[in-house]
């Protein structure tokens, strides 16, 4: 009955920086030999980071992918570790998998499939590996693979991997985060686990990286296709289990690569509880401020500042960046005007003092004043129009980026994907920051989110009259959202439809809506791409984001036809 | 002596607009059949535009494809034409060239070769084709081609093209733009007819989409690799030019697919004259001007607005508009603060005055003191610094936006690519605005382009004061740009070196640079990568540009080795 023990090293690598991701894999291997662990896994390009883009075009950094390799090999001894890093050989670059073996490199493993859609474009920098590499270590026989080589049912991965009998499956994976991706992954491998006969071991790796938040979760199936084990989500982690199979050992099979490696130790591990597995809420609610914190934390700020409306957008942002920051590092400041009513105010400074934040009042109507008398001779004195509400957005991004500059806070810009949809925002106004945490959360959402927070905090951290004010941008007297925009939740279904699912005008106005309201729906989104094109970058949580995931031109005439 | 007449339809689509891109193609058609062409060639995807990126994941993008292949049947009675346009067949997607014969659809071809390197993401978006399409028109024995495909030595298509024995080569091409590009089109095209003992046809893409801009210049080659016909460079054209072969009819081959066409008219082509070729100076100033155009015009704006500093950039980038939109569609402002000295604020004036330019005054002073009295409380009272040099930019940013939103004019940006790459610039500031025409232009190369402006106009357009001058932000007292940046001609080597040719420290060092000077300048590229991502888009002119060519992320702490 050959037992194996492994230990799945959920890590959060900083991109580039390999000295300390380096630092942080010695203390996973100490970890994993402290609990006698004769395989370690760490996640797909682990010594560097996901994704790396261009840099995987620099020699320098290839070099140093290898470098790190080479310097881990003394940390496996007596025990053997798979680990994800981008291998040169020649002219060509692979995204691979090394198998370090009792200190020595045993060999490796370059992955296959290359995903090249949505936020992936690995096939611009790797060359795809040609065959399978298959280990045998203490009487198991094992396929090592890299992420996208099991997302292809059926593909060739999966073939070779029935063709070879193996007892197990070693997935290494850097899997980005959308609401409701585990279930896709888990259900993958559970059919591949049952499919094979195969144990399957899947180790992911955590943390965020510009536009993308990993959310662990590796995961440890039997032969059977039942989870057996499961790392936490947005947490580092060492995840230890255990395998046993009936019969003894086998005849030598020299496709297989013999690793030396102790017997399983005498006590078999106990079975371990799973961490709980949080709801759709929970789990966006991590990814935003797992990726903030990130970001943050990654591009060497300490501190972030945002401008508080009183409406839900920041209040909600304003939160979320308290958890992933403290709140000792989240600046509040208020930028009235003539336009925003007292209850704005007023609930500016409640939500400030609610999450226990330091607010700063910059009114800024002396400066709106100085603008107006400038350009009046230029804008003639007629009504105020959009130039001069998108002149209050501006005033108060520089009143941020000012603070910013010279306190070297990174502001954090609260608009969500409905209104970055549709364009219903002020470049260089409310669009300037360093961050954008909810860009990819619809205002729906917003609302549910804030209502985690509450429900999290035992008590209305954003207050209920928050929640209850029709959204405004209060840019102009009495004005709210609902003047320019079809109400949120009407909206927010037709956006899902155009961008997520990218259905057309017909099948939208199939579902029920209004046709005149589609098409002018749609037509904000197309012409709104150059705005998008100068946000800054924000966390993916839907299956579609802006920004990497969805790349449209901005010059582009093509329009919905007009018959719906 | 059979006689093969052709026509290349050097078009400028515009992304999207089926209608007016077969408008124009029809056009093209009607005027090829005038001048008695047999055949006639459009670019790569002319049907739609190149690249249209994700738009290829729409249904109705791919349907209106498919259309306007259907619709265009009846005007290729009487002749041949080969169309490029995205076909899609079933699930997959093909960039492929229709063959239109006598009105009727006589095949296609599906490139097999897909760039997804650079500026190009093919593979994101189509399938590749497997085979090379073979034609015989008026006893022409012709291969069909698509851009890339050619662009493989001794691949797998130039060695499908020598096997079948061809005499002459179709080439549908969407090439980018960037100063020398032609050369090395011209080269591999003469090299493929050289060994294939060919003919080549390779017609080109012109005009701008967003940051790329083609050029044009089609090309006819004889068998013998001797250039026989050229189209002008970023203008549209009918370039008419006719191949003689010797020998008579051949026996009927199969592999060949026979296509219907008139017997080449009795009197032979006479030769045509070449238009002079364009210096590398020349080629660059063609290439910002059309892209500016196109930019402008494409996305539906008349007019342009840029504000003057008195400074090289912005009269470089007000020449190049004037004779992108018309001196009637540039408006130029002046916004002069306290440190704006007497000399450049007469410069801004020169330049609007020698361009013809309607210029607007808004002095800044006023705004800024409301800010600076808004911010003291929380900046405290000492010595203006950073936060209060990027105010001013960003007010002037804020005024030009306003002129933007009222009066609909776009806002044309003044960065070139020395500040934009060590990030010389400021975010919201002088970086706000839709379109940064010089954004690939470095430093150095804005003053060659200058004195090309005044050679071209016979006159200072651009004052040789402005062309004197140390450079300056003018952003505090005496400042100049030399105060924090090598001098350019030094700083562009060293950028040149490492953005253009991808050196690393240790290579850019043996070139003669101080090491200290090389590794700060490397530091400021590395870390003001989140300035580019919200920068406008430009034109790309050189190898590698800002943009969709260099995909570094944000989150980045790779940096180069300590020792150089």
């Amino acid at each position: 009955m050959p037992r194996l023990r492994l230990a799945l090293a959920q890590t959060n690598p900083v991109m580039g920086d390999f000295a300390s991701n380096l630092a942080e894999m010695r203390r996973r291997l100490s970890a994993a030999r402290q609990a006698r662990a004769q395989l370690v896994l760490f996640p797909e390009l682990a010594v560097c980071g996901y994704p790396p883009e261009d840099l995987l075009q620099s020699a320098g950094f290839l070099q140093a992918n290898q470098q790190a390799v080479a310097d881990l090999r003394p940390d496996t001894r007596g025990l053997c570790a798979c680990v994800g890093y981008a291998r040169r050989a020649g002219s060509q670059v692979f995204n691979a998998a090394a198998v370090l073996n009792d200190g020595r490199l045993a060999g490796h493993y370059d992955k296959i499939e290359l995903p090249n859609y949505g936020v992936f474009d690995e096939k611009r920098y790797f060359h795809p590996g040609s065959r399978l590499l298959l280990l045998e270590l203490s009487g198991w026989r094992l396929a090592l693979t890299i992420c996208e080589d099991l997302w292809v049912p059926q593909g060739p991965v999966e073939q070779a991997i029935l063709k070879a009998g193996v007892d197990a499956v070693l997935n290494l994976s850097a899997s980005p985060f959308h609401a409701g991706k585990f279930e896709l992954r888990r259900r993958l491998l559970q059919r591949l686990a049952r499919r094979a006969r195969a144990a399957v071991a899947y180790v992911n790796l955590v943390g965020g990286q510009d536009e993308l938040v990993f959310d662990g979760r590796s995961m440890v199936f039997d032969s059977r296709g039942r989870l057996q084990a499961r790392a936490p989500h947005f947490a580092e982690a060492l995840l230890v289990s255990e395998w046993t199979r009936p019969g003894g050992p086998r005849r030598p099979d020299r496709r297989f690569l013999r690793l030396a490696g102790p017997a399983a130790p005498l006590t078999p591990l106990p079975r371990s509880t799973q961490p709980p597995n949080p709801g759709r809420l929970e789990e966006i609610h991590a990814a935003l401020v797992t990726g903030t914190r990130d970001y943050v934390r990654k591009n060497g700020f300490k501190q972030a500042v945002i401008g508080l409306s009183g409406g839900v957008d920041s209040a909600l942002t304003a939160a979320l960046a308290v958890e992933a920051l403290g709140r000792g590092n989240v600046i509040g400041v208020t930028m009235p005007s003539a336009y925003s009513s007292r209850a704005t105010r007023a609930d500016a400074a409640r939500v400030a003092k609610n999450l226990g934040l330091r607010l700063i009042t910059l009114p800024i109507m002396t400066i709106y004043r100085a603008f107006t008398a400038v350009l009046r001779p230029a804008l003639g004195s007629g009504q105020p129009g959009v130039a001069h509400e998108n002149l209050q957005a501006r005033i108060r991004g520089s009143l941020l980026m000012a603070l910013s500059n010279h306190f070297g806070w990174l502001v954090l810009t609260t608009g969500n994907k409905s209104e970055t949809a549709v364009g219903y925002c002020t470049l260089y106004g409310d669009m300037a920051g360093g961050f954008a945490m909810i860009k990819d959360v619809p205002k729906t959402l917003v609302y549910e989110l804030a209502g985690l927070v509450n429900l999290r905090a035992g008590r209305d951290l954003i207050p209920r009259s928050v929640l209850k004010r029709a959204p405004t941008a209060e840019l102009r007297p009495n004005q709210t959202d609902q003047d320019t925009l079809p109400p949120y939740p009407l909206l927010d279904r037709m956006l899902k439809a155009y961008i997520e699912e990218g259905r057309d005008l017909r099948q939208i106005v199939r579902r029920g809506f209004k046709p005149s309201l589609v098409r002018e729906t749609l037509r904000r989104v197309d012409d709104n791409e150059y705005k998008r094109r100068q946000a800054p970058p924000g966390i993916k949580i839907t299956p579609k984001a802006f920004g990497r995931d969805r790349r449209l031109p901005i010059t582009n005439r093509f329009r919905p036809p007009r018959s719906a």
